[in-house]
């Protein structure tokens, strides 16, 4: 049975960067965190794609255990993103986006998923967002939120009103200095609290992740690669790693929490070492705990 | 007896950023890096200043146990810098340098420096750090070497020449990825490894700090501050509080190096919630000892 929702983008994606390309790869928020929950728990996708979504997709998503109930067919093409990354692979520039079928995208959750005790909002719209949460049975055990800069910029209410209303706020630090205006990550992570969210995680990239809770910080390396070969869905990938993990072991406490970060942070790392979803494909729960075991090492003194 | 020696540029510094202003405050590498070693050792400066330094500088560094005989006084002015800070604190961006008596500098050991078993060659440029090192009368017990993007930039060959006579390479990101040409951070510390270097630390400003070895990684988080005032300084704080570490507790192992990372993060920290020394001259060893067990809080999982 799902037991995680994970919503968000699916999309095709073609991507440059000083390591190689790829052209119409699977990708978006759904596809990547969907498949990094999937190394530890069941979750149901949902979306939009369009008529040319090849199907070999959803056979890889299906061959994973991952639920595809929740994705829907529309008309016309897929949501399509092109992009590159310069020689300093942190920052993606945009070279076209295609929204497609994802432009009139409204979730819809199949009637197995209400019950999911496990929500990851995923970068969609505030608004579909809080629609989403609307539409479950229960009050999720775990809501999580994700967001980005067109919608602080667009909806800066119905961001704050999400937030309010899921327990792990999680986004980007430039996100996060936009979002309460303050270049002090600290300061931003202190206003998410206030809005009642029980933590607030933020991601920085190759930097590694930050917890925050009213009294206690927490610090997340980045791991250490040699080989960067593709960013994108890293962020993505680390929240599905992070629900996935904190759906599997159930306990909920900010040592857990912790724990599930380093999930997080260790299959974002593997997913930066391949084109679209290629280097997670080739790896196991196995190889994941291998390199949890060497974060521990990476962290001592 | 002075037991490490800093070497680099004695500055005053105006500075503007988004939480104030200072103008011809105490600065420079060498000043940020005794200063910071003074918590835990006897350091010797190593610089030049012009005519117009005030006193009360020599003073205070004196007050703080540090040696300043190896400071030459030149006519003329001191070496002025003129900066701000964005919004984003993690950028300098120069207004103005007034080079004055540091452009003839020409670093001469007072006698009693010659014998210190730590050496800190701070940012000058290549040819007078490997001088400096002639200078000794015996191959110091540990010497480290920081660097610029200018010397990479003109004086790439030697700066490559250091690294091979230096036990511990230190540089910040971007400096790593020009030098190596690279914007991967392991394969430029690889290369740095190559060069004979025991070991290569990578400064990454607010996201700390990491160490590679031929066998093994560490990185040191960033201590997250409330308030950052001035983050001038930072990098050079680092260096002199984890050579002064070092030179306090002795063991050049490298668990010992990667606690002496925490002590020079932690310094740093510090100093970045002050103009130019205002915060290192407010605390104690009791302080950086306080914030170093919060770090260890703040890495646990």
């Amino acid at each position: 049975m799902v037991n995680i929702v994970t919503v968000g983008s699916v999309a095709l994606d073609t991507v440059k960067t000083p390591f190689g390309e790829i052209t119409d790869g699977l990708g978006g928020s759904a596809t990547y965190s969907s498949f990094a929950a999937s190394f530890f728990s069941k979750p149901g996708i949902v979306g939009v794609i369009g008529e040319d979504f090849p199907s070999e997709h959803i056979g890889l998503l299906n061959s994973r255990g991952i639920d595809t109930k929740g994705l829907s067919i529309s008309k016309g093409k897929t949501f399509k993103w092109k992009g590159r990354y310069e020689f300093d692979m942190n920052q993606a520039h945009t070279i076209k986006t295609e929204l497609n079928s994802f432009s009139d995208f409204k979730p819809e959750l199949p009637e197995e998923y209400k019950n999911a005790e496990f929500l990851l909002l995923g970068n969609i719209s505030p608004h579909l967002q809080l629609d989403v949460l609307k539409q479950m049975h229960e009050r999720p055990k775990l809501v999580i939120s994700d967001t980005m800069n067109y919608w602080i910029e667009k909806e800066r209410e119905t961001v704050l009103e999400v937030i309010k209303q899921v327990d792990i706020a999680l986004m980007n630090d430039a996100e996060a200095r936009m979002l309460f205006k303050t270049p002090n990550l600290v300061k931003a992570a202190g206003e998410i609290l206030k809005l009642n969210s029980d933590y607030a995680i933020i991601k920085k990239g190759e930097h590694g992740s930050l917890l925050f809770t009213p009294t206690s910080h927490f610090a997340a390396p980045g791991f250490p690669l040699e080989s960067v070969v593709d960013p994108t869905g890293a962020g993505d990938s680390f929240a599905g790693a992070f629900l996935g993990y904190l759906a599997k072991t159930k306990r909920l406490t900010e040592k857990n929490i912790r724990k599930a970060m380093i999930f997080g942070s260790t299959v974002a790392s593997f997913n930066a070492e391949g084109f679209s979803l290629n280097r997670m494909k080739e790896i196991s729960i196995k190889d994941i705990r291998q390199r949890v075991r060497e974060f521990k090492k990476i962290v001592d003194f």
